[in-house]
């Protein structure tokens, strides 16, 4: 039985009552919810990782990309990268891994941390072969199955880059075509050997494999804009519409699913975006790739993204990948990582505080905080920051005899109130 | 005569021509909205600073705070970081100086940069003395005076911090009252002296001054949220309520005027508050500290306040100061303003792309960077970047033998898809 099933059948199990707990959300609504699909719960029947909940009323969720590539093939530095994501607060890991053995990568990292993990298989297809046109539509799904089998929670499927999206990106006058990888693969490989896209023409299959292990399909954003440009156009929603149909085929056979998002997204456009995705994959959670909110800060890409990260999640987005200061440049480094979870976090935190079933909760987070704050308790503060080390040494760095912060020292506003009010409190 | 003066009249002096060239405005709109105070361009006439233009229509513009605290006085130090600020995109600096020969060095930091300059000379009054409520009314409105007579082109007045404002502070439920360090010196001077708050009631004076000098007023924001919690109460909005007012006075004696706004404000409140504040106080340029949209993130402000100043910008607010890493921690080092000022153009570029007026601009510059990605054109990348060394040493760090990022390699997305489409065209 899938989660699906249970949850249809009216069961609770042991994963839906643990996620309640941490959401603070009642578990027989947590159920409804994933029944509905509406929520997802990623995880495979072979694997056993903390469960992480998704979707409707739940606080945003983040996810961090590790993984080799060609050029850079070093699995201890990987493994690091996964520790160091989950450690500064990534709720899921994916490995994109291109070069090296990639069977024993990902093994090894599905050991290193105790999340969702999630994958690309298309990635591992295309890098076995010399181009990646040379596939062949098993080698595709084959490579789906044996994800699963490994016990994978969750495999991103390009399902939604069709002949007829395909058609309106021809017609279309993007800049940057298409800067999905798996995207890129899959049109690459339909424009060469003349055929539909194996993801989407044997999708009922796809299907079958995941119900067997419960592995959730994550519908992959292969359209997505690369440029502000190129954002919110025919060839994105044709993508939504086909993901949206799908959606509903997953959910016939008891299979979880989330939807993928762009992109680059100007910050104006970003709920726009956000509520058409909603809506035309039938409210299924929604996992973003940004949106980055200008194309002209690289090194700076986990800020343009924590910016449209929170507007997307304020407007209903569920789930962000972070991204790093490497973004656009270069393969990230364990510290990119670091910094990237930390900025999407705070980004998927302002987001909760305005979110339906999350609001409360966040707030009394801050709350805290706002009090630690006027009562100048450092220590306080550091402990609930969501990044306790940088402020600490800042503060650290210029520390004064004052129990004030060297801003203001003995000038600060809040003792001077607090004293002015406490003398005269007519 | 006042640029409002001039202005009023149908006249279009020197400055009105320069900033209507780089904003890519029309002269006479530019003039228009200068007379009905919906644009303000700071300039004292003792002073010749390249002028910058806030409010409708134009860029989002960004403020970096610099100056001494008692704790901490450098002068020199002061002066690399407002150089600093500039050459990394602030458009105006102000000198929040409370520690050593305060006359010195504003006048020192005066003559370093280019850009319009500000103060908040409640800080020397209050600084000269042992307490704060020492002040006499005098020190109060001479130490603007002097400031007018420096050149200084604009000054911050907390003058809707009034005994009407006092009293729905006192009402409320504020868990920080004042954070607001001129509002907290105004509301202790208040409270002991058991009087009205001079910069309030002696505000048709401070208009006399302001008008011989032509000297900006930025109405103060002293009763600011300094938390998510305060935001948006009867407090704030009683003062806007006054700023309104005041901003309706100076209008008539052709003073140029900004409204300073919050401060910490949840996301989802921030088109809310900046819009409330538009229509109480006339359209008036607004000047906006953040609004930072988390408290939980110290060391991370620069990019809560990004986040929300992005939003801000978006939903009408003209004017960003920036934070830094250091807020509510401790005195800013040069470096801190360097990553605050790159960060809150960041955020003022994400706007700008929305804004009435910038919007073909500034997307003509993301544009041109999607052409440069798209064609792997990494000096054209750098070069249109708004910070270019970061992404170039990123890159280096990690340069292989592709003209592709080692993120992807040979896999890149982009030269697969764009041999592909060459390859088959129909």
């Amino acid at each position: 039985m899938t989660l699906m099933d249970e949850a249809k059948k009216g069961n609770i199990p042991p994963q839906i009552h643990k996620v309640a707990e941490k959401e603070g959300i009642d578990p027989e609504i947590v159920r409804k919810y994933v029944a509905e699909g509406l929520i997802t719960i990623p995880k495979n029947v072979r694997r056993d990782a903390s469960p992480k909940a998704i979707g409707k009323c739940m606080g945003v969720k983040v996810n961090a990309n590790v993984g080799t590539s060609r050029d850079f093939v070093d699995v201890e530095d990987e493994v690091e990268k996964a520790k160091t994501a989950v450690k500064y607060g990534a709720d899921s890991i994916m490995d994109l891994s291109t070069g090296g053995d990639l069977d024993s990568t990902r093994k090894l990292l599905m050991e290193t941390v105790d999340v969702p993990f999630g994958t690309v298989p298309i990635y591992q297809a295309a890098s076995s072969q010399k181009t990646v046109v040379d596939m062949t539509s098993d080698d595709i799904i084959n490579t789906v199955r044996k994800h699963a089998e490994d016990g994978v929670d969750f495999v991103t499927i390009h399902a939604g880059v069709n002949q007829n999206a395909l058609q309106r990106l021809r017609k279309g006058e993007r800049v940057m075509d298409v800067v999905s990888r798996g995207g890129s693969f899959t049109i690459a490989w339909m424009i060469h050997n003349e055929q539909e896209n194996p993801l989407y023409s044997e999708f009922d299959y796809l299907i079958e494999i995941a119900r067997e292990y419960d592995m959730t399909l994550s519908l992959g954003d292969g359209m997505r804009p690369g440029c502000i440009h190129d954002a919110s156009d025919n060839a994105k929603f044709m993508e939504f519409i086909t993901l949206g149909e799908l959606v509903k085929e997953a959910r016939k056979s008891n299979v979880q699913t989330f939807v993928e998002g762009p992109g680059h997204v100007a910050a104006d456009e970003v709920q726009l975006s956000v509520q058409s995705m909603k809506k035309l994959c039938h409210e299924a959670p929604l996992y973003l790739l940004g949106p980055l909110v200008t194309d002209i800060a690289p090194g700076y890409d986990h800020i343009t993204g924590a910016i449209g990260g929170t507007i997307a999640g304020m407007s209903g987005a569920d789930f962000l990948c972070m991204t790093t200061p490497a973004e656009h440049l270069a393969l990230p480094t364990a510290d990119d990582i670091r910094e990237g979870a930390i900025i999407t976090k705070i980004a998927a935190h302002a987001a909760d505080l305005t979110r339906q079933g999350q609001r409360e909760k966040a707030r009394k987070t801050d709350f805290q905080m706002a009090q630690a704050r006027r009562d100048l308790d450092w220590e306080k503060q550091f402990d609930i920051a969501i990044d306790s080390e940088k402020p600490a040494a800042i503060r650290q760095s210029r520390k004064t005899g004052s129990d004030a912060c060297s801003m203001c020292g003995e000038l600060c506003a809040l003792k001077i109130v607090q004293d002015a009010l406490k003398v005269n409190t007519k």
